[in-house]
C-alpha cells in the first residue's frame, strides 16, 4: 500500500458529532458510544480501499460539458460493447449528478489543470462484454488519472467496470462546487472472488424496483454476487414456466407477488451490466412449505399416531415421483439462471414429520438407516445433486451438507452460515478440499443498538487452523438479510452501509484494518450513496450536503 | 368493551408466515420466532383500539362518486372551519385511495345497503376549530354507522378528527374490491390526554418532508403530541430571528439544515390540523455545544490546570449575560411556538468542566455549595423557570431536575426516561404532586432483533406504587426515537409500527392487553400505513396486498 501523504480532501459531506447522549438504558449492558468526528482520510472517499493507491496534491478539475468517457484506441471493446456504453453513461451521471444541468457553455478552450477525458482501455483479446461473469473472471484494473487524460486499463470489462466506479468514488468537490479529481495511480484486483448479498424474497415479497436499487448499490460496493433466496416456505414467487402453479397456489398473490419470467431476465442482465452474477437458491428438502400448496405428493405427510395429520412436513425423500419433478424442475433453473451455480440449500431439515410417517420409518428401515434421519436427508440430496450435475451447473450448498457427508462434486460450494464453530467448520470444509464461502459473521437481519458495521468490518475470514493450500479455498463470503423483518419500506437502509463493511472485507488487502480511518472513508461513501439516491442509513450523528430526498 | 363476535373482516391484507427461519446465532440467546399467522381480528384493523366498539355483520357499501363526508345540521363547525374541510378531503382520499380513480359512472341510484353519507357534527358551543389543542382538549368522539348515514358526533373537533380516522379504519374493500363498512357503533375518548413521538433533529437535520409525513402518521396512530427535540450539541438548525447566528453558526449548514420561521409555522399548523400539539424542547445547561458556537460567553471555559483548555462545557451558570441571553432567547420561543408548554430539558449535566473552572469554584464557595454541583446546576435551572415563568408558558423537564429538588411551578410535567427505577420515580413525581409523562420504556433508538414492538406493548405505565390520585397525574407517555442513528434514510420504517404500540397503550383502555389480537389488528393497521404511503416496516413474515412503492 504506497500512498502520499498531503493530499486533502474536500469531501463530499462533513459530518460531526460531539456530546453526550440520551441514552441511559437498564437493559442493555452498553457503553455510550465514543465521541468521533469524521476527519477526512488520506485515501479521500475509496471504498473498499484499492489494493494500492497513490494519490497525489495535483487537482485537475472535470467540465462537465466536455469531459468524455471513450474507449482507448487499442481497446478490445468498442463502441457495440453495451455493457461499458451503458456503464460511461451511468458513471457520467454519477460524477457530475445535478451539477450538469447548471452547465450552459457550450464550449471552450481546455484549462491547464483540466482533466478531458477517461479512456477505457480493455487489454484482453476477449473483452468478456457478452458473457456472464464468473467467479474466475478476472476484476483488476489500473487507474491514471493525469492532465489531461485519464487511463483506465483492464484485461475484462468486469475490471473496467469496477474502475470506473473508483474514477467516480475520486471526484469531489471543490469549495466552488467545481468537480475535481487529483493526479492519482490505482491499481486493483480482489482479495476474495466470491463476494456476495443474500437477500430473501419469499418471507416478504421484493418488488423488481428495489431488487435493481440493491444491485446497483451492490455495484457501488464492488458486490459481484446476488444470492437470490427466491423461494422458502413461506411464499413461492418464482414463476416457473413448467410449474406455473407452483406460484399460481404458493406466492402471497399470483399476479401481483411473483417474479415473471421477463422479470427475472431483467434481474440477471441489470445484474450482468455491473459484473454482478445472479444465483438462484431453490432449497429443499426443508424450508418447501410453499412447494407443497400445488405439488400434492411433493411433501411428506406427518402422521399424528397411526393418520396423517394433515399437515406436511419437508420434501417426501422415497417417492420416484419427488426425483421426477426435481429432474424438470431444475432442467428449467438451469436454463433459466445463466451462472455456472445454482444454490442448492439442504439446511436446516426437521425430522419430526419424517419420523412420525410409517412409509417413511419402513423405508428407513429397508435402507439400513436405522434411527438415523440425517442419513435419509443424505439420501435425498445426494440423488438432488446428481439430478442438478446432469444439468452441467455447479452447486453451492449450506454446510450441512458437508456435515452429513453426503458425497459433493469437487466444484462444490460449501456455504458456512452457522455461527458457532464458523472457524472450525472452515477448517473441516477446507481439509476436505472444498471451496467455501464465509457468512455465519453476517447475518444482517441481526440488529442491534449502534454501529454494528465494524464488528462486520473486523472480521478476518482466514482466522481459522489451516494450512496455505486451505486459506486458498475461501473463496469469499456473503452478507446476509434474511427476509422476516424486512421488505420495500425498511430493506435498503438496513442493507447499507452495514453490508458494505462486508464489501471492503472481501475485496480490500488484508492488512486493511484501520477502524478509524475506515470509519473515515465510508461516512463519506454513505453519503454519496445517499446522493445516488440510496436510502443508506447513518452511520453516527452526522450529516450530508445533500440529503436523502424520499420519506 | 362490547362487540358482537361473527364479524368477518376482508382485511386489507392477509399475511400468512409458517415454516423455519434460517436464524441460528450464537452471540444471542434468542428463540427462532413462533410461528403466527395472521387471523382476522373481530375488532378488524381499528388501530388504537376504541373504547366501546360493536360492529354488527350488516355490510354496507360506499359509492366513491356519491360517498358524501357533510357537516351535519346542528354542528357548531361549518363551511368556514378549514381544519374539518381539510380533514374530510384528506380521509375521503383515505377511504377511497385510488380506487376513485376507476369510477367512471357519473350518477346512479342509491342501493339498498350503501352508506351514503357521513354527517359530522360538532356538539359543544365552541367548536374549538381556530385553536390549537391542549392538554385539556376533548378529544372525545361518537361514532355510529347505519345504513344509509353515518354520524360522527364529538364536543370539539379534535375528537372529530379522531372520529373519521376511526371511520376509515373501519372500511375495507370486499373481494370484488368494493369498499364496504359494517353498521357499527363507536364510543371513544383517550386513556391519557399526553401521546407524543419525540424526534431529534440535531444529531441529524429532518427535512421538514420527514416531519410532516410523520405527523401524518402520528394522526394515524392517535398520537396528540410531537416532541421536537429541535437542537442539542451536534447542530442548531432552529434559525431564531432574536439571535440567527446560533443556526448560522451552530446548524450542520446555515442554510441547507436549518429550520426557518416559515418552516416551524408550517409543521405548527400542519399538526394542528391533526390534533397535535407542538412541544419544541430547547434542552439547557447540558446538550448546549452547538449554542456555544455563536454565543461566545454563554457556555463555561474548561480548564486543564490553571489554563483554560479551549473546550467548553455546559451554560455558564455565573454570569448574569448568560441569564439575559436567556430572556430574550425564550421570549421568542414563547412567541414562535403556541402550545402552552416548552420542555426545558435538564437532562444529563457533567459536572467536570464545571469543576476545573476556578471562577465556578468561587461562586460555589460563595454561594455555599461545597462540593454539590447539582447544586449549581440546581441554581441554574431555578432562575431559568422563573424567566420562562414569565412569558406564561408551563414547563416540561426531564427527571434529574426534579430528583435534584428544584422548585417547580404546580403544572410542571415531569419527564421520566432514566430506565432503571423509572416506575419508584413515577411514585416519587407524583406523590410529590407533579404530573408526569413516562417515556423510560419507549426508547425506540434502541433497536434489536425480531418484534419489540410487543415489549413496548406490555408496559403499563400505572404499574407502580401509589395512591389513584397520584395515578391520575400519570397524564400520558411519549415514544422517544434519538437521532444518533436515523435520519431521512431510515427514519419512518424505524418508527412505524413500533411506535403504533406505544399509541394503543396511551389511548385504549387498561385491559386492551392481548398481544395476538393487537398482532392481527397492527398487521393490517400497517399495511393501511404502507398504502397510504409511509414505509412502516412489517412485523414479520407476511405480504400487503399493496406493497410500498418507494425504495
Amino acid at each position: 500500500m504506497i500512498t502520499t501523504v498531503k493530499f486533502a480532501l474536500l469531501s463530499l459531506a462533513l459530518a460531526f458529532s460531539q456530546g453526550l447522549q440520551h441514552n441511559y438504558i437498564d437493559e442493555f449492558d452498553e457503553e455510550p458510544e465514543a465521541e468521533r468526528v469524521v476527519q477526512a482520510s488520506k485515501y479521500g472517499s475509496l471504498w473498499p480501499l484499492p489494493q494500492k493507491v497513490q494519490i497525489s496534491d495535483v487537482s485537475l478539475k472535470l467540465n462537465s460539458f466536455s469531459f468524455k468517457i471513450v474507449d482507448a484506441k487499442g481497446s478490445t471493446a468498442g463502441p457495440s460493447c453495451s455493457l461499458l456504453q451503458n456503464a460511461y453513461r451511468r458513471y457520467y451521471e454519477y460524477v457530475f449528478g445535478s451539477a450538469k444541468r447548471l452547465e450552459l457553455r457550450k464550449s471552450r478552450r481546455t484549462g491547464p489543470s483540466e482533466l478531458t477525458e477517461l479512456q477505457v482501455w480493455i487489454t484482453s483479446p476477449d473483452s468478456d462484454c457478452d458473457t456472464y461473469p464468473s467467479v474466475a473472471s478476472d476484476e483488476s484494473y489500473e487507474l491514471t488519472v493525469d492532465q489531461p487524460i485519464a487511463v483506465l486499463k483492464a484485461p475484462k470489462v468486469w475490471g473496467a467496470l469496477h474502475g470506473l466506479e473508483t474514477f467516480s468514488q475520486l471526484v469531489y468537490e471543490d469549495e466552488y462546487g467545481a468537480k475535481s479529481i487529483n493526479s492519482t495511480t490505482i491499481s486493483d484486483f480482489p482479495r476474495f472472488a466470491h463476494r456476495g448479498i443474500l437477500l430473501d424474497s419469499s418471507r416478504h415479497f421484493l418488488p423488481i424496483k428495489v431488487i435493481l436499487a440493491n444491485l446497483e448499490t451492490m455495484a457501488m460496493n464492488k458486490f459481484n454476487v446476488f444470492h437470490w433466496h427466491i423461494v422458502d416456505d413461506q411464499s413461492f414467487p418464482y414463476l416457473s414456466r413448467t410449474f406455473p402453479q407452483l406460484s399460481q397456489q404458493g406466492a402471497y398473490h399470483p399476479y401481483t407477488h411473483v417474479y415473471t419470467p421477463a422479470d427475472v431476465k431483467m434481474v440477471i442482465e441489470f445484474g450482468r451490466l455491473r459484473g454482478i452474477r445472479v444465483i438462484p437458491e431453490f432449497d429443499t428438502p426443508g424450508h418447501t412449505q410453499s412447494w407443497g400448496k400445488s405439488q400434492k405428493d411433493l411433501l411428506t405427510p406427518c402422521y399424528s399416531g397411526s393418520k396423517p395429520s394433515g399437515s406436511f412436513g419437508p420434501v417426501n425423500p422415497i417417492l420416484n415421483t419427488t426425483y421426477d419433478f426435481m429432474s424438470q424442475f431444475f432442467k428449467e433453473i438451469s436454463v433459466v439462471f445463466p451462472d455456472a451455480y445454482i444454490h442448492l440449500g439442504g439446511d436446516e431439515v426437521d425430522f419430526t414429520c419424517w419420523k412420525s410417517n410409517p412409509d417413511i420409518q419402513k423405508f428407513m428401515a429397508q435402507q439400513g438407516f436405522g434411527q438415523d434421519y440425517s442419513k435419509l436427508e443424505s439420501f435425498y440430496i445426494q440423488k438432488l445433486l446428481d439430478i442438478v450435475a446432469t444439468t452441467q451447473k455447479g452447486y453451492m450448498i449450506w454446510q450441512e451438507v458437508f456435515d452429513n457427508g453426503v458425497k459433493l462434486k469437487p466444484d462444490t460450494v460449501v456455504h458456512v452460515w452457522i455461527g458457532g464453530g464458523a472457524n472450525e467448520e472452515m477448517g473441516k470444509v477446507t481439509g476436505a478440499g472444498y471451496t467455501t464461502i464465509l457468512s455465519a459473521p453476517w447475518y444482517l437481519d441481526y440488529i442491534s443498538y449502534a454501529q454494528d458495521w465494524q464488528k462486520y468490518y473486523k472480521v478476518e475470514p482466514l482466522n481459522f487452523n489451516g494450512t496455505e493450500e486451505q486459506k486458498k479455498l475461501v473463496i469469499g463470503g456473503e452478507a446476509c438479510l434474511w427476509g422476516e423483518y424486512v421488505d420495500a419500506t425498511n430493506l435498503t437502509p438496513r442493507l447499507w452501509p452495514r453490508a458494505s463493511a462486508v464489501a471492503e472485507r472481501l475485496w480490500s488487502a488484508m492488512d486493511v484494518t484501520d477502524i478509524n480511518d475506515a470509519f473515515n472513508r465510508l461516512s463519506v461513501h454513505r453519503c454519496r450513496m445517499v446522493e445516488r439516491g440510496i436510502p443508506a442509513e447513518p452511520l453516527f450523528s452526522s450529516y450530508c450536503r445533500r440529503e436523502y430526498r424520499g420519506v
